[in-house]
């Protein structure tokens, strides 16, 4: 867990290596919330900082739909041109993540593309990858295959579990399915369940996957073909509810790409066009189609206010911290306000901020000394408690 | 121009008939806003009431991007069941545009395919469809279409041009372009421009098309394979930015479709999904891929705010109604308060009014008696005057 430090960026923690953790072999598979097993399960993960000789300083961070384990610092042999991890502004030395302070612990969730067992995953009935035989995946699910990795670590309680959008998600999964384990929990820009416009979304990029002949019922891996094209149009459904009206206004407004006037052509004429269509293609270089299907399928099933165990009949004791943005508009703060209300009436300790920023749900990705002060303050608050 | 009357439920005009003008034959074709010269151009249209003897009572109305001329009563042969025109709740005996007073017009639009030219239509240097051999059209040739439909039916005045969406922008350039044709206009949830969010979601559109493998290049007509799946999944785009957040979770929320559980799969477990697949698969059945890609450019080209003439420098004269609705998400308010301040700034005489309903974008589509209302009162003070 000693990781080498100081031959980034200043502020950055450096260099940093991925790991993998190996569990539920056959006959010890993993039964999943639909009750189907899954085995063996490789969880993708890295670390930064050191644990304390009283093991309470871990804090667990849960990426993004399309995120990976790679938080922050930089893989040995990247320059300092390339970019460094998706929050390298939180988590390092003296950053609001305090990696000289924290034993800090982010894992690929299951399902994805990036390390961690998923759709692309060899299986080991056929020897093939699983394609759609790859069992249908929940919140609930990844957060059981973090809770071995922890137990792996040998680590029985987290100082917090923070994460944004689908990784709140599983912020408020730990917070119900280990209540004990949970010291406090950070979710931002997330909500308790999907309404009906993120469902939307969230089908309608499947369908665009789905509708490209080259996907093949998901068993494309071997065929040389993969649904690049679908794959990418599902991308800029994506990033479209990232940003927001405001956001691409100023970032884009009607101007024109490279060119003066219109071309009366279906070519990119404005900068959205151009910027859209390098997201998709940018975004199926590094992800799998099966994995966008099943992460965002796993993130329309969450449910917090369902039975048995809705959030409002949690057991008081953690102390939550909610971050909504102002602009983010696939789960505006009034979902952030609800779950607040539910957790308050449930007898919890919530603080409740909601960042004024015009850059949409993307936000929480973007440096922001406020978020940083937040987490880091509200961190020495529960360290010292 | 007699139109049977008596044949409909009571308060609907009856059965009415689709008809067709043809001009700009060879060597006269029209030049469009591209410069391309285009024709010969078939325009469909359908007219209600009666043209006054003054021939001073005409209005018309401009049909949104996937519309077409049938605003009003039934087809011969069509039961009771059959869905009347798509504004037959405002366009009648008595009804906010009253056919006991004015004669009302509405025409397919250029670029369409629902009866007039567009990319579907034959191209007469071929003998086959158009296909992207259709010259990109503006929505400044849509009007000058309906403008030679008027000389032909021998109108030079209008009393009102009214229409919601794509049809607003047509009311507005009709007010650009003929400042001494329209006495008065009625632009509803509508825009001067789109947004980058707008152009954003019209690119995701297109793009779900053109990643249709069957739509060729647009040359898909004789070939018996259709970009079906790319035109669902781009009328699933559509259709969520007609809705609203606060509409979608009314209508369907987290409601399962037919079922107790969760699937743990990818076939339409929630209402939502449903309901998209349905609105995809049954776009498909009615409307032309190539048509959608023309017009929704054609929308994304409009900006009244463009030289040479730009809304603010337009002559006074014209009365308008400016409409908006509070939960319409792709043309929001703020967007007709700029249109407002704009037209009164040139000096023109400007009612505005935001509805509230929760229903989104096409709430202008849904029977609403404050909207009859507010176009029959103000139609009244316009004949009036």
């Amino acid at each position: 867990m000693t990781i080498a430090t100081g031959q980034g960026a200043p502020a950055s923690i450096g260099i940093v290596e991925k790991r993998f953790h190996r569990f539920a072999d056959p006959p010890d598979t993993m039964v999943l919330e639909s009750g189907t097993r899954l085995g063996p399960i490789t969880v993708a993960f890295e670390t930064w900082g050191r644990l304390s000789e009283g093991r309470d300083n871990a804090i667990l961070v849960a990426h993004a739909f399309s995120g990976d384990a790679h938080a922050a610092g930089r893989y040995p042999g990247e320059s300092g041109d390339d970019k460094p991890g998706w929050w390298d502004f939180l988590i390092g030395p003296g950053k609001g993540i305090d990696t000289d302070r924290y034993f800090v612990i982010c894992a690929n969730i299951l399902g994805s593309c990036m390390g961690t067992t998923g759709p692309s995953s060899l299986n080991p009935a056929t020897g093939r990858p699983y394609g759609l035989d790859f069992p249908m995946v929940t919140i609930g699910d990844m957060v059981e295959t973090q809770k071995r990795l922890l137990d792996h670590l040998g680590i029985d309680r987290l100082l917090t579990v923070v994460g944004g959008s689908v990784g709140g998600m599983q912020v408020l999964e730990w917070c119900r399915r280990y209540p004990r384990v949970v010291r406090s929990a950070i979710p931002i820009a997330t909500t308790m369940r999907h309404s009906a416009l993120a469902i939307a979304f969230n089908e309608i990029a499947r369908q665009a996957i789905m509708a490209d002949p080259n996907w093949q019922g998901g068993n494309y891996y071997d065929t040389g073909r993969r649904p690049d094209l679908g794959l990418a149009v599902a991308r800029m459904v994506g990033h479209v509810t990232y940003l927001s009206d405001e956001a691409m206004r100023r970032k884009f407004g009607r101007r024109l790409q490279d060119k003066n006037d219109f071309s009366f052509g279906f070519n990119a004429d404005f900068q959205v066009e151009s910027y859209l269509r390098h997201q998709g293609s940018k975004f199926v270089r590094r992800f799998d189609a099966n994995s966008l299907l099943y992460i965002t399928r796993a993130a329309d099933y969450f449910d917090m206010t369902q039975r048995p165990d809705p959030i409002d009949s949690a057991r008081p004791g953690i102390k939550y911290l909610v971050i909504s943005y102002s602009s983010d508009w696939l789960y505006p703060t009034y979902q952030a306000r609800e779950l607040v209300r539910r957790l308050k009436r449930a007898g919890q300790d919530v603080s409740f901020c909601e960042i004024e920023a015009d850059c949409g749900h993307d936000a929480f990705l973007i440096p922001d000394e406020r978020l940083s002060n937040l987490i880091g303050g509200f961190l020495h608050g529960i360290a010292a408690a």
